[in-house]
């Protein structure tokens, strides 16, 4: 059975080589089923650009499998329940659901978590309240386990996890380094707290991180990879907690690059300097950290000790341009598309 | 002042350039001076020889200080007392000290353990109860915490490290995988009791891994790197634990390996499976395990739970050869010299 609601949809077309370019996405227009039993029917308000998601395009071994050519491109969504077959849930209601890159969807009830609209803008489930501000805190809080006095370093800044890790080390006592590029996230960084926030465009950021931390960087949380984490390795303390959360500098690449090989050097620092490097997923600490963590958030939200920005992009056909913006880093802040 | 005694030592001539030749040694014999209040005059019985000093005859930052061109080739021994200016120490008294490479030292009594020649073989104070049996019993628990019905690996099988690793992996339950080179090591792990005992030096080390590991590696104790590592870290689980204890297949590396540099994709593997790699030195444990560790040991000794097996060279003299054949994984178990 269907609705007389039309969806439009934005579906993976070819697996990326490199960089997503138009082609890679294809649009089409599909007529709405109703939902079945225990399912609700779902209009898409906002769509969450994630980095993860450019790895899922890929067919690879990761953490998740890989989307198949021609899915729905994935994505969490705030939406708006439109018909309900499924108990506790009534059209008007809105939730957090994982709609993907379309304007409608018909999802269980049990994956759906419902959202007051009245206690938090509605959009923070996708940023600051949500997945990313909740991989920021698990992650710092149960792998880098910062110290008062030590010092945090962490990359992409200004981006929806890394101004979290930086707030939330600063609350715990430490020192936070952050590091972005470009000047207005230097000076969005300045805005955050940060003790120190560096350019990663600007020239000698080895020299510059060395200065920055002249103790050396007890944790640094590792979502960027590349060259900002060559920087770091040297700076990072005997005992220092790498939590490996991204690596968004690699994620487009297409080949391993040129040699020397120097993985086994890697290997060495681990080594001669007792570091832990420690990949994770947030799901993994959802069972005994989100509570929590909803729990503190809310609180520094609310008393301002933690600020968040948005950059929301209007319609679902620049999710895709705005997407690969995101992925080269031209957003401020937790990106967005506004659906409807 | 100064005894009567004359002391043969070997002290660093040079920086070895790769694997360590003769001329990077030097042979001396100097007076042996008398001890000062509160030391005492030690005549080394057994040199230990471990994998780490070959780091500390390079220049290089590493977990402790290089050693100086002209200081002794520096080495736990097992020694005994011939003249004391320190309570509690009597000519005849055998003591754990680090004594290094030559007949005679002297040395303040606080570095000295006192060892009970009736309570076990002094030369297990070098190997299965000191320093080796106690990094593999620290790096396992402490950070490997194998779990019953897990598949634990490790490379050197047979020597010190690896041999306690096994045995005690297979006390908590788990299952042991060890690997080492050539025929006769790979006698020994099945004597030892491994679960499965893999020649390094035979082809395919990757599949035969493998097989031997149908439901992955949940652990890998990691000392020897390079080629063996490159063959586990396909092989390894979701949550993997890796304590990096020691890296032998590159101490004698004098470049880093040619390209691609597989850096950032050793840190997608740890992002993308949630590995663990945790560098360690047994002294981070001293304080919280060791006390334990000697009881445990003492007790799988006396039951037969853990065998060990020792590889004695006598003569001072012949302690570079000895090193040298140690390195190239020459020795079946604890290298010890025997020096009087």
């Amino acid at each position: 059975m269907s609705t007389s609601l039309r969806n439009h949809r934005i579906r993976l077309a070819a697996r990326p080589h490199g960089e997503p370019v138009a082609e890679d996405f294809t649009h089409d227009v599909v007529e709405v089923p109703a939902p079945g039993p225990g399912e609700v029917l779902l209009r898409t308000r906002y769509l969450s650009l994630d980095p993860y998601v450019r790895g899922r395009m890929n067919d690879a071994r990761s953490y998740a499998a890989p989307m198949e050519i021609g899915d729905v491109m994935v994505g969490g969504t705030v939406s708006e329940v439109v018909e309900s077959a499924a108990e506790g849930f009534s059209p008007g209601d809105t939730v957090l659901s994982y709609g993907g890159w379309q304007e409608f969807s018909v999802e269980p009830a049990e994956r759906l978590r419902r959202l007051d609209p009245s206690a938090a803008p509605v959009t923070t489930a996708l940023g600051v309240l949500g997945m990313p501000g909740f991989t920021a805190y698990a992650g710092l809080l149960a792998i880098g386990k910062p110290q008062p006095g030590e010092t945090v370093a962490v990359a992409a800044a200004t981006g929806p996890v890394g101004s979290a890790v930086g707030q939330i080390a600063r609350i715990h006592g430490a020192r936070a380094v952050g590091i972005a590029g470009g000047e207005a996230k230097v000076a969005r960084m300045e805005e955050l707290g940060f003790d120190t926030a560096l350019d990663h465009r600007a020239p000698d950021l080895t020299g510059r991180l060395a200065a920055a931390a002249p103790d050396g960087i007890d944790v640094y949380f590792e979502n960027v990879g590349g060259a900002v984490w060559d920087a770091v390795l040297p700076q990072l303390n005997e005992f220092a907690r790498v939590p490996v959360c991204g690596l968004a500098a690699h994620y487009n690449a297409t080949s391993l690059p040129e040699g020397p090989d120097r993985s086994g050097q890697l290997l060495g620092a681990v080594l001669s300097r007792s570091l832990t490097l420690r990949g994770f997923i947030q799901r993994e600490f959802v069972p005994t950290m989100f509570e929590g963590f909803l729990r503190d958030m809310t609180g520094w939200l609310a008393s301002g000790r933690v600020q968040h920005t948005e950059d929301i992009t209007e319609g679902l056909q620049r999710a895709p341009e705005a997407f690969v913006g995101m992925l080269r880093g031209r957003n401020l802040g937790k990106a967005i598309v506004q659906v409807s």
